[in-house]
């Protein structure tokens, strides 16, 4: 059933965060979409996690370190001079709404993702939230992937819609956010959104709602993954795109994409999405094994579990 | 496994509802908790509903017929002088927020409930949303029910405080909105919010979240029952409630509360809140029939379903 062959490759931003919650914060700790995607698939990746991306030289050896531990291969990440990008944030109190405190680019301004020559044939493809005109070029630079997702934000659906458009047509799976499903599609309501953007191009659709779950839309129909609900959430940052990890990392690993096996992989994402948010940056990453992934996956086989009774 | 001699009490309000969306709206048509409560649960139960409310002479003949045809027993719904509770508000254009534009008690402030004496010993009691002091009094009247479960709204929050913890001793159960526990709670947190609230009595609590579905926190441990994805909503007036009644219908109909029950109770509340959206007022109810009941709980369970593989 599995295919010890499949490889994923992932694009997207490694980055300092500084984080600020309710009652901790942290500074210039490890980031960006690629890190969680890339860490959170090599769990369950059949083969090293393929990142491509940018750093400057203020990335210190340690993180490469830890991501090369984490089974994430670096051969995709370069190293220019300058500085690293950076965020920072604030969580509410209650962790419902995030403010953006500061965003510098750095070195991830000129950033254009190129491909190894041997990465080029990557089986599954994660395109992380960049540029839709870098996320294109990872495409026309790889051949035949099997199955291609791709993340977007707010910032593209208002500022580079076209590019986005053209980017839609060539994926199977679009990752985002209820609100930016909402923006992207013009409808407030998810299942008509999910229904005008399978129109886009992508004939599928996952609306990632947070502590609500998320939601795929496809051929299949539609598959509801709870949020298993964590009751010390520490830091937010990267549960999306850990979600994004986990469903790819599983897809790498089963070798196919079959409806239930994209089932499957929405709940790994979740797995992967509930552990992120126990620690900040990538640290709870940094003490988890397969062994409390199965655990939790079992969790939340319970978490759902009813009788499929007689009325 | 079932039982058909277990009875169902609800009491709670019967009005007028005038309710505004952004595509249509509708004046002083059939609401109340009490009316949703009943006739979701009336699809279920295996007797009729006995409803404990008051209206007032305004009350139209068809309402009282329509609700005995849906198996509402109104022996305990109560006529007087004066005009029947009426409610009005608005809808936002995604439905997010509702305002309340007017809420005239009428007959409704002088609401003493008051049980038949065939109804003191019914087996399974749901006290909608009403003072915690009127609750407090239909329990006193009660005889030893199998299982009691109630609502309640931020106004008793706030201002019955010391009531609504004097009735929450007395309930295995309550069901309210994220909101509502979050300030009854003051936990911002779900799970930390439903522990703290399963501390003051219940010992199960029922956190409905709209669309995002509802979670069970209880000596079993955690639930979670998706919303069904409708596209086409219309009005969610009453989703709430519709929700309490397939819960509370089905345990009517399957005689226990074991936690497996509970969990299929949620299901099927899930079903009923999932049809209540679809129109306005209680008028995808009047249209309702078993069989759409059976064919929509196995889309629940088609859309929880993943294989439980081995990672």
């Amino acid at each position: 059933m599995s295919n010890a062959e499949s490889s994923l490759l992932v694009v997207g931003s490694v980055a300092f965060d500084s984080v600020e919650t309710h009652t901790d914060k942290r500074v210039e700790v490890l980031g960006g979409a690629a890190s969680f995607v890339s860490v959170a698939a090599g769990f369950l990746s059949p083969s090293p996690v393929r990142l491509i991306g940018v750093v400057g030289d203020d990335f210190p050896a340690a993180h490469t370190a830890f991501l090369e531990q984490q089974r994430v291969d670096l051969a995709g990440l370069e190293r220019v001079t300058g500085r690293t990008f950076r965020w920072s944030g604030v969580y509410s109190p209650d962790f419902s709404t995030r403010t953006t405190l500061d965003t510098q680019l750095n070195v991830f301004q000129d950033f254009r993702p190129k491909l190894p020559a041997a990465w080029k044939s990557s089986d599954y493809v994660f395109l992380a939230n960049i540029d839709p005109v870098l996320q294109l070029s990872v495409l026309e630079q790889a051949a035949r992937p099997k199955f291609v997702a791709c993340d977007t934000m707010n910032f593209w659906i208002s500022g580079k819609r076209p590019e986005l458009l053209r980017l839609l047509e060539r994926v199977d799976m679009l990752l985002l956010n209820d609100e930016e499903a909402r923006q992207l599609s013009g409808q407030s309501n998810l299942p008509a959104a999910a229904r005008a953007i399978r129109a886009m191009g992508p004939r599928a659709v996952v609306i990632k709602r947070g502590d609500a779950g998320a939601l795929l839309f496809h051929e299949d129909g539609v598959f509801s993954a709870p949020a298993f609900p964590i009751e010390n959430v520490i830091d937010p940052t990267g549960a999306g795109d850990s979600f994004a990890g986990g469903f790819m990392g599983w897809l790498a690993r089963i070798g196919n994409t079959s409806p239930q096996s994209i089932r499957t992989a929405m709940i790994l994402g979740s797995v992967l999405a509930s552990f992120s948010v126990e620690d900040f940056s990538l640290d709870r990453f940094r003490r988890l094994d397969i062994s409390e992934i199965r655990e939790r996956f079992a969790a939340f086989v319970d978490l759902v579990h009813f009788e499929k009774i007689k009325i």
